[in-house]
């Protein structure tokens, strides 16, 4: 089996999982997975048959560098990338590709989100490997989710024909988020595919991609890259850092390479779950007999429930959270704050943190 | 004005105020009255106009007595009776009337439980003085409610006509706890009022009717009073107290003492509560504009409540409780339990209390 290079942005703050996730301490560093593993470790967790920790490098922000540091005592300290301000998905892969290209010039890197759930772990690596041999006849390979709604919070990949009668299909398009009329229509083509930002590829391909899109971009990278591991780093990081454009990799890179048709895809059907919010959550964790899903449920003293069903309860205080006759909501209960919301709101509680934003509730968000 | 004696049995825990209420901390220390004032305080500050700080009496359990001293600072000493082990609402009434009566024998005592809600005093308060002067008289008097629907939890007071063309109606029956076809025709009869348990009576007479129906009752009560104030009192209370009998007042001498003819009642309609849930505490304090009820709103960092109708929220746990797109539900957040329950469903919380009993969660009660 191959070895890759896997890159894990841990980034983002999990807006819609407050009170839980907090922006100082954000979603991935959280056990969201059913078991004692944060969805940062779960990730790692399941790469381990495709790559080595010591392939294995995490861009992260400076509020959060130490949890993941103690999260994965395995990954090497100088595999654990800061950056000194969010720039967005861009600069934050780049400078992972660009530092593995010193190591290795020709080497294939994936880049996997830090906050997502997989509920297939074997048949995720196997479409990996698939998209890896994509990666190294030189593609920019992304791995699709195979729909199974008409999901209009996800960008799509509008696909074209098989490549060869393999798994690979080019990728023509990447779509923003689309109406519920067009999901609809993007569900029913069967030509389209959640784009779920995992990507792989040969960092030299992704590099030159780059330069020949974002120059400006690539120059700071390499300066940057140049001085990794020398005296210089943490000044030239400093300098050049913040003059990075802030753009997402899919707008930076990705769009224009898949019109230049160099992007491909693999498509997976392995129970993703970007774990966006509490709803979602409950859909991936397992149930109690009436539909309850408690995350930590073995936490003392728990929950204690009477009449409920299709509940997301997070007893996440150490307090007893006690529930009556209640159905669909979801109760998550944290030492400075507790929310209740049903499960159809779920999307709301965005809103929430804006409104504590708003009213200089910073501690709270 | 004439001044009386004041009693107030302080006990009951307010099961159905979980996780508010609790064992050790029970209903009546609570501040539910919309201002800072525990109810018992408020029970005490109703009772300003009618009597003095000296002739009010306050007879509780050993668990509270502390909480009791220190909320009602004006009570003498001497005044906060502790019993030993509850024993029924006629064996503390009864020690009180006897207390009293060492002071004075012909003396007019009110009975006034701490944990209920009046929503306009001074008619209250004028209510009382009616049943003052039947009480002078010789009547036990009882203060009924005028109903205002045909309510299952309470008992009733049956009354007879108009003495006099006074206020004064005599009872004819105590009757318990109605079905609801029952409390329909009692609603309808017109002559049917709930009765509060609010009792107005000469201390003599009310002793020599506890003489006639409840001698043994009687006897060590008369004894623990004997003692009362003598260096023989903790031992004759330690002693005699748990022999008494088990019995409310209500059963023990207000159901003969009606059938004898010697119980009159003046109907009352000043905004009474008993607060013996959340829906109903819901109910007697001021809403916002949505129809939300929040039992502290002062508190910080308090309450973010969107599009929520009908709530009764107890921010109880100095922690934000955030609430969206929910709709009559009771979210009582206290430092070690959460209780999140319908408006419908208040009287279940009863069996919170009773299942955590069952698992052995004492310390949650």
């Amino acid at each position: 089996m191959r070895v890759i290079y896997a890159v894990i942005p841990a980034g983002g703050s999990g807006t819609r999982l407050w009170p839980l996730s907090r922006a100082g301490h954000p979603k991935f560093l959280h056990p969201l997975t059913g078991s004692t593993a944060s969805l940062l470790q779960a990730t790692v967790d399941r790469l381990g048959p495709l790559t080595t920790a010591e392939r294995t490098l995490v861009v992260t922000g400076t509020a959060h560098v130490a949890a993941v540091a103690r999260q994965l005592a395995s990954v090497p300290e100088e595999n654990i990338l800061v950056e000194p301000s969010p720039r967005d998905s861009c600069a934050a892969i780049a400078l992972a590709a660009a530092v593995i290209a010193r190591r290795d010039p020709e080497a294939v890197m994936g880049s996997f989100a830090a906050d997502h759930l997989i509920g297939d772990p074997q048949r995720w690596r196997e479409v990996v490997l698939e998209a890896v041999r994509g990666a190294e006849r030189g593609l920019l390979m992304t791995v699709g989710i195979t729909p199974t709604r008409a999901e209009t919070g996800y960008g799509y990949l509008q696909t074209g024909d098989p490549v060869d009668g393999g798994p690979l299909r080019p990728v023509a398009e990447f779509k923003e988020k689309p109406s519920a009329e067009v999901a609809e229509a993007y569900l029913r083509s069967g030509r389209h595919l959640w784009n779920a930002s995992m990507f792989v590829w040969r960092v030299d391909v992704f590099l030159a991609e780059l330069a020949r899109q974002q120059p400006a971009l690539h120059a700071g990278i390499v300066a940057i890259a140049e001085a990794w591991g020398t005296e210089e780093q943490d000044d030239v990081l400093g300098t050049v850092w913040p003059t990075l454009p802030k753009i997402s990799v899919d707008y930076a890179v990705m769009e224009g390479a898949a019109t230049a048709g160099r992007v491909a895809t693999v498509p997976g059907d392995f129970g993703w779950n970007d774990v966006g919010d509490f709803h979602t959550l409950g859909e991936v964790l397992p149930a109690d007999a009436d539909g309850n899903v408690v995350l930590g449920a073995d936490a003392k003293p728990g929950v204690l429930l009477r009449d409920t069903t299709g509940l997301v309860v997070v007893p996440h205080s150490g307090r007893l959270v006690a529930a009556v006759g209640v159905h669909d909501l979801i109760i998550v209960d944290t030492p400075d704050a507790l929310l209740v919301c049903p499960r159809d709101r779920a999307q709301d509680v965005k809103k929430v943190v804006d409104e504590l934003k708003e009213r200089g509730e910073e501690g709270l968000v």
